[in-house]
C-alpha cells in the first residue's frame, strides 16, 4: 500500500483498533490519524489527552487490550497512593501510564505545542504513522444531562455514562483552529482515501468535524470518504454509543449512523449482521460494503483495514469515472 | 512536655531524624519546624520540595531509613518508563512519592500557597506537628562550583556532590518573606526553646537564615537557641557537610561549627567523641552539652531529643538568672 496517503478520524479504543490495522498495512509515514481531543483534561494538574495516548499505545503494541485504555502490564501504586490521600481518584493513572503525562507536563511548560508532543512521544514509541491532535487550541466536548453540564471524563469515567444525554456541545471549537503540521498535512499529502473509524459518532468523531477546517477539508476535496460503522447489529461493540443514539431518539442502528454522517461521506462499512439495510443506505447515496467489522484480533483489524482501502479504492474510480 | 512550644530549623535526613525524636517527646502542636526551601525544584512540571517532604515522612513514620529520602516500600515504575523513554531522569521519584506531588501540583494550580498545602500533606499523613517552608517565596540555593553555578539538586543528586563548592548563595531570599502562617506562629507561641537541627549548616540552615525576618528573630528574641552538631569526630555522618567545609577552608571539626553558629546560638550538643574541644567552645560564650549526637536508632533519637531540650532549659534558667 506503499505511496497511498490515507487520513483518518479517530477516538479511543474502537477508532485505535481499526487505526492500528490501517499502520499495519500501510508504508511509514502515509497514515495521518486525527485524533480528537474533546476529551482532554486536567487531573491532578497534568495534561490528559486520552485518545492520542490510546491511538499512540494501541499503534505502540504496549496498549492494554482487554481494558481498553492505558498500558498492559500496568502497575497502580501512585494512584492507590492518592486513594490512601482521601484525593479524588476516579480516574486511574497507572505508574507507566504516568511518565507520559510527566513527560507532556515538563513539555507544556517548556511552551512545545500538544502537536509537537505527540510527535515527540509517538517517535519515542516508535510509532510509525502521524497522529496529529485535532487542534492545538482548547476544546472541550460538553454534555448536557440530566444531571447537569459534564466534561467526557466526568461523564464517562466519573459517571460511567450513567447520565442521561440532552445534548452535546464543543466550547472553543469556533475558535479552534488546526496545527501547522496539520495544515502542512492537508495541504501536501494527496490522500487516497478518508476513513472515519468506528469510534462514538457523537463524543469522538464529531469534535473532529466541529473543526472548522477539517469539516471544510473533507466537504470540499474529491477524496472518497468512508465511515466504518460502530453499531453492529443495533449494539455498540464497546461504550455507551448506542445509549446516546436511544437517549437522543436516534434509531439504535447503521441507518442512524449513515444519516449523522450523511452527507460527509461517500461509503459506510457495515458488518454482515446489518447487510439488510445496504439497499436503504445505497438509495441516500452512500455506497455500502459489507464485511465483519468486529475486531477481536490482529488479523480481523487488518482484515477490515484492507476491506476499507480497497472499498475506497474502489469508491474513488466510481467519483472519477463520474 | 506538653505546653512547652519549640521551634526547630531542619533540613533532610539528620535534621529529620532530631524532628522525629522531636515530635516524638512533645504534645500534639507544639513542635513547630522550619524547613529549608532552598533544595526545592521542579521535575517534568512538578514542585518537589524535598525537605519538606523528607521531615513529613518520617515524622509520619513512612519514610525510607536506609536510603535517607523517599517512603519505605516504595515503586519505582514511572522512573523506569522515563528513563525507557529515554527522558532524563537523575532525580528519582518512586511512585508513592509521586503521589504527593501530584497532590501538590494539583493545589499550586489552584493558587494554594506551599504552607498550606504542606499543612495539607501533613495532616493528610497524621503528622503532629506543625512543618512550616521557610518562605512561600521562592529562594534557590546556588552553588558556585568548579564546574559552574549548580542549584542544589544539581549539585547533590545529578552530580553526587562531587564538585568543588567555591561560594554558596540564595537566590532571592532578599526579597523572601514569612508565610502569614509562620508569622502567627512566631508571633503567638512563646517558644521556650529554638533548635538547630544536625542538618548541613552551609546546605540546610542558611538557607532558612538567609530570610531575614527568621533570622532576626532568632537575633532578638531571648529564647536559648541551640544547634547540634552534624559533625561528630571530625567527619560528617552523612552528606556533603565535611566535604563543603574543607574546601571552604573551614575546620572539620564541632569547632568549625561553633564558629559558622557564633554569636546566634547559646549552646551547642556535640559528641562524647568530641569533648575535648568544649573548653574552647565555653570560652567564646557558647554553653556545651556532650551527649551521644548519633542517632542510629529510634531511642538514640528520642534521647538526643530530651538532652537537647533539658539542655535548652538548662540555658534558659542561666539567662534568665543574669
Amino acid at each position: 500500500m506503499s505511496g497511498e496517503n490515507i487520513l483518518a478520524l479517530s477516538g479511543g479504543v474502537g477508532g485505535a483498533k481499526l487505526s492500528w490495522g490501517l499502520d499495519n498495512i500501510t508504508a511509514k509515514n502515509t497514515l495521518t490519524i486525527i485524533a480528537n481531543t474533546g476529551d482532554d483534561f486536567i487531573h491532578h494538574g497534568l495534561y490528559i489527552s486520552p485518545d492520542s495516548d490510546t491511538l499512540i499505545y494501541t499503534l505502540a503494541g504496549v496498549n492494554d487490550p482487554e481494558r481498553g485504555w492505558g498500558r498492559a502490564d500496568e502497575t497502580w501504586h501512585t494512584h492507590s497512593t492518592l486513594g490512601q490521600f482521601g484525593i479524588e481518584n476516579w480516574f486511574q493513572i497507572g505508574d507507566k501510564d504516568l511518565a507520559l503525562h510527566l513527560y507532556r507536563n515538563e513539555q507544556r511548560k517548556k511552551g512545545t505545542s500538544l502537536t509537537e508532543i505527540t510527535q515527540h512521544i509517538a517517535q519515542k514509541f516508535g510509532v510509525n504513522s502521524r497522529i496529529l491532535p485535532m487542534s492545538d487550541d482548547p476544546v472541550q466536548t460538553i454534555i448536557e444531562s440530566d444531571i447537569g453540564h459534564l466534561s467526557f471524563q466526568e461523564y464517562f469515567v466519573k459517571h460511567q455514562s450513567k447520565p442521561c444525554i440532552r445534548n452535546i456541545s464543543f466550547n472553543g471549537s469556533t475558535e479552534a483552529s488546526i496545527s501547522p503540521e496539520l495544515k502542512t498535512v492537508i495541504k501536501d499529502n494527496g490522500f487516497k482515501a478518508i476513513i472515519v473509524c468506528p469510534s462514538n459518532p457523537y463524543l469522538s468523531i464529531d469534535p473532529i468535524l466541529s473543526i472548522k477546517e477539517i469539516k471544510s477539508f473533507i466537504e470540499s476535496s474529491s477524496i472518497p470518504v468512508v465511515a466504518v460503522s460502530p453499531i453492529v447489529g443495533g449494539k455498540a461493540l464497546r461504550g455507551p454509543t448506542a445509549k446516546i443514539m436511544h437517549e437522543m431518539d436516534i434509531p439504535v442502528s447503521v441507518m442512524g449512523i449513515a444519516e449523522h454522517y450523511h452527507p460527509l461521506i461517500d461509503g459506510l462499512v457495515i458488518d454482515h449482521k446489518d447487510k439488510i439495510m445496504s439497499s436503504k443506505m445505497q438509495s441516500m447515496g452512500i455506497a455500502v460494503q459489507v464485511t465483519n467489522t468486529v475486531m477481536n484480533c490482529d488479523s480481523d483489524k487488518i482484515q477490515l483495514a484492507q476491506d476499507v482501502v480497497e472499498f475506497s479504492q474502489m469508491i474513488s474510480v466510481k467519483k472519477d469515472s463520474l
